[in-house]
């Protein structure tokens, strides 16, 4: 039988889920790594493992949001990850979604 | 292949989602059937269609945060749902969590 705190956890990992993917569209206006990456987020308190992250690149990237070049840096190669136009136009648009589901829930809470 | 409006739409979604729950739990602070419910969400901007709505309230009940009783109310007989005792204190960690989830995107968007 799943405890209070099960739920709750459950719950807080599905309102995350939908604002992660925007914590990561906006962290890659700026080039990136991986690494570099997972270090911006969790500088403003956006933790995500890398289990979770790397496949999200992915789908992005197949999505055509994100645009990646492997580059060496430090002597080891990288794949850098950036916003393209097209991430950028969604990336817009879900910031005004998100502003309006927050008008919306802002007087409920 | 998927527009960018499909893309849009999948990503909307998903930042949607979790966020439906945080709505529903707080319009159920007052005892609604489903009817009402939906009208009480769609006064705020909430849109939800019945096939999404009904499956949601079944499974907050089953994880205890509503609870519900058969009544009837003009001649007819209706499902009233009800914040539990748990579900108010589920819905005050996620509100709270939702304020910092919102304080760490604001400044990203």
């Amino acid at each position: 039988m799943p405890t209070e705190t099960d739920i709750f956890e459950q719950l807080r990992q599905e309102l995350r889920r939908g604002t992660l993917i925007l914590a990561v569209l906006a962290q890659l206006r700026v080039e990136r790594y991986g690494y570099s990456l997972r270090q911006a987020l969790a500088s403003v308190g956006v933790e995500i493992d890398e289990g979770a992250l790397y496949p999200m690149l992915r789908r992005l990237e197949g999505q055509g949001l994100l645009s990646s070049e492997w580059r060496e840096e430090d002597k080891r190669k990288k794949r850098f990850y950036r916003l393209s136009a097209e991430g950028e136009a969604v990336l817009a648009r879900l910031a005004d979604e998100w502003r309006s589901i927050n008008d919306t829930l802002q007087p409920l809470l």
